[in-house]
């Protein structure tokens, strides 16, 4: 039986089992929620035995407990290890959802629920492209699969268990679907993230804060020099001027560059979506290639003085900024942090005192087009939808997959099958089926692909 | 019997009257002081009569009275309007004040109170030193007083009653003590205050905050659009770059600015006070004349984006700004505000909105030092000092006083007898008894030199 067939026979039970899942209302970030946590693991645990593997544990951890099952062809044999999340972000507000976020409904197509497509209904797939390989005999490679639960609240146990558990998530590939794809006709993989580092700057000027009219003009202001400071961070070409910055960014080749290119963009619906009346950026590259492959940096907020009610005309001590650089590979977020501070402070002038700390980062991560495993994707990819899929690089970060591959040392195939409109994080999550159905063909085609070009 | 032997001989009395005012906690900003407000203002009233007035009435309005007393020697001689104000401050925090606020103290040789120095102590001199004038047969000008009661909260209602009593008000000279002077040993008069021009910048990019990753690099950052406008606004000489900024400002001639560089002024100690490494400030200036004769612009308050607990990485839709912009004689605030709004709109990129609003204003002004007014008074320091008062030029604003010349036609000389640890405004005010003592003197001899010089 192929997999469309099998898909078709066997719809009604997946959806069954998915609905279990998704009806735990699995929220991380909430603690009432410690106990739905435990039950959706233990749930998972359940599915990945029935799918087939040899075993499954539910490991705790100080935070929330890691499932890791496995099913063992042979010792000798490739292993594909499969990374999803159980958790998923919270509901409010409730009274913008048409049915209810934890009683999944199929409508139009569609499956409505949190966590339909963020992470349950997109990990699943894996559980029943899984089954479907054992079942059918054609399972060449060894699968592991390893959900944690606490990625929408930043993995914080994912990244030691990693550390402590090196033989048992040993693999040559790890499979993730947990991003998205450019259209339903438009397939294409996630070959890029970006990372990021976050550093806090704090300009003070004088002990406490002065009458702007008897200091004003003779005391640097703080406000001032913070707003020269960060205007001196990026030039005219919108270029970074943090000497070494760019040193280590990864140049992609004219063949990457043309598939990116080769993504639809309207670049009129863009900027009309987000009402602007042109778009900035670095000089010499594209929208896509700004957001995806070029490290930028951003201020994410600032303050500074008075700026309640009415006007008050003060010359502050101090202001500061929370200043964010999204980066690329092979930039290392530790090595930008100590550019940045070493920077930083350098141009501060002599009549102000600053401060930098570095706040938060996490490396980027970037699987290139020409690693086997990503071929073997691209292959399935072309199997189910008749065409290449494109190369696409997040703009966005998910530093544990760059986290993977310094641990176990192997690259992640982000092959995400969610649509812009799937209303992640947002009220009415939701998942089309149609997505469900090809995702699950694609994945069997990769195993069919990654041990037949392997062996 | 001079002016040195009535002062000595009357000073138990001046000091009960005075104590009389002291005793009125005639607080302007605190609603359930109403009262108070017009039993002080009644208060003067008594006062100015008991000191010789031909009439004194109080005005009311529509929010605190105003008190306008007169004595007519000769209809045809020239006429001096004394301004004061008999509103005070709060007094919070109470627990730091050694002695009750509004139970006055002498004690060190000074008079503790609130209103001790701003401005009842100051004001009432003019009263003692024009009972003297009266009654030693030596006035040979007509005198007007004015009194207002809402000078700490805008002076609110005396512009509209400068306007509508033009004919009551008519003088051909302002006395104000309201200032202070440089040190009990170095007189001084305030020859310039500062105007101001308060502007409110809004920066907006997308129309709604954005996910950094995503479209960071991509889509212009408000806070960093900001930055840059801010930074173009003054140039690396600390010169403010609006065309036609300075085309106003009034150059002071050599002579005048070798008066202002007469005033000690130490800044390692400067520094120091403020904990600051170096000054900054327009090129070309001291730091006297940066806040004293310079215009210059300052940041007074800055917001953007998230600046909460912890570090959100978000591209947010707006950043705004306070920009408020010390003026000097003959800068017009309205004129600024527009040539202020014209140039940021026109340096602000086409990818982001700007919007700019004018917030406030006030005029500064100049009283030269070739003033037949100002002069005479320096001749009073002189006979009273022994030597020439420094002009000083407040880096402060006290609108009113651009507007009495701008409605009557008139300059003010401001021949403040207060110092810098009188603590005007905060916890224990006080008064020198010396300076209260000079004051008056200085004032009586004002009028000599006054009537004199223009005979």
């Amino acid at each position: 039986m192929n997999i469309k067939n099998y898909i078709q026979e066997n719809e009604t039970r997946f959806l069954d089992e998915l609905f279990s899942l998704l009806r735990i209302p699995s929220i991380s970030s909430e603690s009432e929620h410690k106990g739905d946590m435990v039950r959706c693991a233990e749930r998972w645990k359940e599915l990945i035995m029935a799918a087939g593997a040899d075993k499954c544990e539910v490991y705790p951890t100080d935070g929330n407990p890691i499932v890791v099952g496995q099913k063992t062809v042979d010792p000798n044999a490739k292993t594909v290890l499969v990374y999803g999340h159980y958790d998923v972000m919270p509901v409010d507000p409730l009274e913008l959802w048409n049915t209810e976020p934890f009683e999944p409904v199929i409508k139009d197509g569609k499956i409505w629920a949190r966590g339909a497509d963020d992470d349950k209904g997109q990990s699943f797939m894996h559980a029943k492209a899984f089954e479907y390989m054992v079942k059918s005999g054609n399972l060449k490679c060894n699968v592991k699969f390893m959900l944690e639960g606490e990625e929408e609240i930043g993995s914080t146990q994912l990244y030691s268990f990693c550390e402590q558990h090196k033989d048992l998530l040993k693999c040559d590939v790890i499979l993730v679907s947990d991003t998205g794809m450019i259209a339903s006709d438009t397939p294409s993989i996630t070959a890029g993230l970006r990372g990021l580092c976050n550093m806090i700057v704090k300009v003070t000027g004088p002990n406490r804060d002065l009458h702007s009219g008897i200091f004003g003009g003779a005391v640097a202001n703080p406000i001032n020099v913070l707003c020269d400071l960060i205007s001196g961070l990026i030039n005219d070409k919108g270029e970074v001027t943090i000497p070494g910055f760019y040193d280590d960014v990864v140049v992609l080749s004219k063949e990457e560059r043309d598939l990116i290119a080769q993504a639809p963009f309207d670049e009129e619906e863009y900027k009309k979506s987000l009402d602007v009346k042109a778009l900035y950026g670095e000089d010499g590259y594209s929208t896509i290639e700004r957001t995806g492959i070029r490290p930028n940096l951003g201020v994410c907020g600032i303050e500074g003085g008075y700026t309640g009610e009415g006007f008050k005309t003060v010359l502050p001590a101090t202001a500061s900024a929370n200043i964010s650089m999204r980066l690329v590979a092979n930039q290392d977020s530790h090595k930008i942090a100590e550019l940045f501070q070493k920077h930083f402070e350098k141009i501060a002038p002599d009549y102000v005192k600053v401060e930098v700390i570095s706040a938060h980062g996490g490396e980027a991560y970037r699987c290139g087009v020409d690693v086997p495993a990503y071929q073997a994707a691209e292959k399935a990819y072309m199997d189910v939808y008749g065409k290449r899929p494109i190369p696409t690089y997040s703009g966005g970060s998910i530093p544990i997959v760059a986290h993977f591959e310094k641990v176990l040392g192997v690259k992640s195939i982000l092959c995400g099958f969610g649509l812009a409109e799937d209303n992640i994080h947002s009220p009415n999550e939701n998942y089309k089926l149609d997505h469900f159905r090809k995702g699950i063909e694609v994945i069997t085609h990769f195993y069919e692909h990654f041990s037949n070009d392997l062996a």
